[in-house]
């Protein structure tokens, strides 16, 4: 999901020196549709904003029951106009990209054709509810229009600190999962000899230990022995620790990173060395090779 | 909410030299109701928060069904006391500050006016339980006697903070509403099917992600089938990770400005140059225009 | 509660050097009870820390209803074992200390004659469960008796950490109470006119207000309304974001004072200058006074 | 648990020096299964991975009633088949080993073993569904697969991270511990009296305010007064404050040890001075000892 927030590494969208040859039409489209400097590139990109906002309630409304009974009518003409806006613009895009076969295979460009298609296809196949999850990834086009509005630079702060301490919190995340089956098959063990226990098979367990530990807690599920209980309140401590260390991490590779902006923050894996730049490859010390 | 805690850009509050030509009751009223520094000055302060508190008090009481049955009489007269001294303490406030006009369309002028006005409405319109929330704005005046009491310079500090985070924490928001209306569609998608689900339509399930996401929980709604436990448990444990990333974002920050109180944290839009002074508006490498 | 850590103020429980007229049973029995550095005075400590646990661990048992008709005569036996080793140990502590009436009145004083008060009460005034609280307070002996067995620099960590943002949290808490009483009245209003609603009064809505927004969610009380829910996403998220802002004071103020642990956190009122020492009293740019 | 993410220590394990006495087909068996870098090596990783994560599962499957009658005999063979995999390896692993004594004793040696004695003992002793947490101990190798795939800089930073903060991270549970054993008696006292409570004892009731001050909150106990409902929702505004403390703590170390990579986060005990070195025994100030 993240990785959807800045895709000007995609040479079709970001680019914005299309070739001399193409038509003066075919440039103002280009300024309009990939371009937020000009006000009319500002204008489709909010107006835009609306649609995908306007198709999305929508789509939404349309699975509350007393809506669909009264409003359907109306709901359908909104879908139908948003539907045809959508193919326009998917249309329009391959037309003018210079490379149109990346841009269809580009990430966006999958979340465009899918922002159209399921209406098209609920017409052939009836009965299609599970389309609603697919034309709600038109929320996934936001991302793009807002990334020419702005925020942009915050969205690559967050991706950084997140991509400095991705090794971290995989650990982090590995380690809390085994500990919450660990707990989870101990709760079992313990509550399944209950009469009428919800705590029917371990994976049911090991759910209430990750809504456990995670402090969510819904109460679906709840430990009734003494000794379910005191597990479960070692296990909800544990799990309050534990948000310290993400927390903790997360933080202090930020600050690192907003103190030393040039200094990678891992060390040698060979000799232990602090400080490389962040471009380094290898170890300034040993030499060693320095992953990612 | 927060903006309101620094209203010292209001002249007509922090002014503390008033003009000569006025006569020196007038002076004297204002150094008692603008000013906190004499022993007057901070009694009003002080009598004034009792009355706030015991008006705020009394009118949550009165929405206790046993309390209002049995109370209601002298509920009512220190509705009307508190009434009457907000009235009073407006009028002087009006009468004393050197534009009116300004202060009553200022945030605190308003806020003194709706902290009177709903009950004087009450006697002509019956059945204003309505107007209930706006006699807690009252709550609001608070904010005013604190600050010149104290604790401004940590609230200053909590303001600055945020602000600093600003752009990040609403790339952050955006992303997990995202995060959790396609969460929450998903989980509609596999729980409706089943007989006596609660998840009866996708703004529901929504706020069955949200509640998630954020770790609350209520247990009101909770998923039954094995995948929709699964989408739970992976949901709950993304929320459980995302939680470090706005802790981590404002952490930094704070400590970025509390080791280089005169740096900014952005980077330049142009060069990605850092470690620009606070007061700087152009970048000292490139010279691009850096926004707030 | 924090307070009570650190009670080295009190110099006749630090104070290690006895007046040199005292006997030498006395000064014995004094660096057993007072100190820990001696084998016997650990001893002394260790044995203490069981006796408590045990007291505690008994009068918690004995409010188990099924315990309690089963095992209530050696429960009965173990209390008063304890109540005997915790009055002869207020004795003696009374007896070695040079001004005891300091230490009566010192809180660690009150907290031992409250560890062994409520027995010999419950023997004049039968039936007082109310005194079970009381002898819970045992426990903060604990702390004495940790302080001298280590630990204490972590402890020591942790209240200057919370005492250099004591200010920022309590405006932090007082905008927080404030939110939840605006969203609470909110909810109130919109989820008051529901049959069968759980949210009666204000005061309830605004419990319910408060268990959201710290992301508790018993589910006791829950939104039934669309309205009612979107507050209540709202709300939640906003308590989400909000959870990041005391962590990040908290955060950089001990980062702060493990990086420049001589400098003060705060800015200067007067002139805004940063970076004071700890001992700084006034200002060193403009000579104004420092507040705490 | 945590521990167990670095074993390096055990030299059997780490050790990639075999004697050069042993035959060519033990160097190669070696390599395959204690080393990593070589092709077939990594390749065992990989497939004893699997094989782990397979019986792990089977054996959370089998607990669901509904696929155990229908599967039970493919789920069986699969165990099996696990079991003996697991077997080979072990017995392999102590052929290869310099010192099979040291190996058998240590942490991975006891979960190796613990990995394959469940399935031999169950066809002795029937019924023993006590057996399975032992069989999921089976995920703690994972670990040390893991270790030589790769991550490991991550959980050393993880643990150094919680090394540091060790102390004060257990000062800090231990008030906490203390904090909701008063608080829920507080609440057992307010609450016990009313007719159908839940809170039948204070033991339950330390378990309601630690499942609160954790803000997770099933909701399986509630309060119902309007005191109990006070108590608990200053206790969960105090937990929500206290949250930020543990993970303050964990940052400020992390970010210490990220600035300072050489320089100990601890305070001489005796003079209290900054900035000592990691491998300083004695203060550099006053001589004083400096425990760990």
């Amino acid at each position: 999901m993240f990785s959807a927030v800045h895709p000007p590494d995609d040479p079709h969208l970001a680019a914005s020196d299309p070739e001399p040859s193409r038509s003066e039409f075919k440039e103002r489209l280009w300024a309009i549709i990939f371009e937020a400097e000009t006000p009319s590139g500002k204008f489709f990109d909010v107006a835009l904003l609306w649609v995908i906002g306007i198709s999305v309630l929508a789509v939404m409304l349309e699975s509350v029951e007393s809506i669909h009974r009264q409003y359907h009518q109306p709901l359908l003409v909104v879908e139908w106009i948003c539907t045809v806006v959508f193919t326009v613009e998917y249309i329009l895009r391959i037309w003018l990209v210079r490379r149109p076969r990346r841009y269809i295979f580009s990430f966006y460009g999958i979340v465009d054709l899918l922002s159209c298609l399921p209406s098209y296809l609920a017409l052939i196949f009836t009965g299609g509810s599970h389309f609603i999850v697919i034309r709600l990834l038109r929320l996934l086009r936001m991302f793009r229009v807002l990334k020419m509005v702005g925020h942009v630079r915050g969205a690559n702060t967050i991706l950084r600190g997140l991509a400095a301490s991705r090794a971290k919190i995989t650990v982090f995340f590995f380690s809390m999962l085994i500990f919450a089956m660990l707990a989870g098959t101990l709760i079992y063990i313990v509550e399944s000899g209950e009469p009428g226990t919800a705590f029917t098979s371990i994976p049911v367990s090991i759910y209430y230990a990750i809504v456990s530990i995670t402090t969510v807690g819904y109460g679906d599920l709840a430990a009734q022995t003494v000794l379910g209980r005191l597990i479960t309140a070692l296990m909800v401590l544990a799990g309050y620790a534990i948000i310290a260390v993400p927390t903790g991490i997360v933080a202090s590779d930020m600050v690192r990173e907003a103190l030393h902006p040039d200094e990678s923050t891992d060390a040698c894996p060979g000799c232990g060395a602090h400080g490389h730049l962040n471009d380094a490859v290898y170890c300034r010390k040993c030499g060693e090779l320095l992953d990612d």
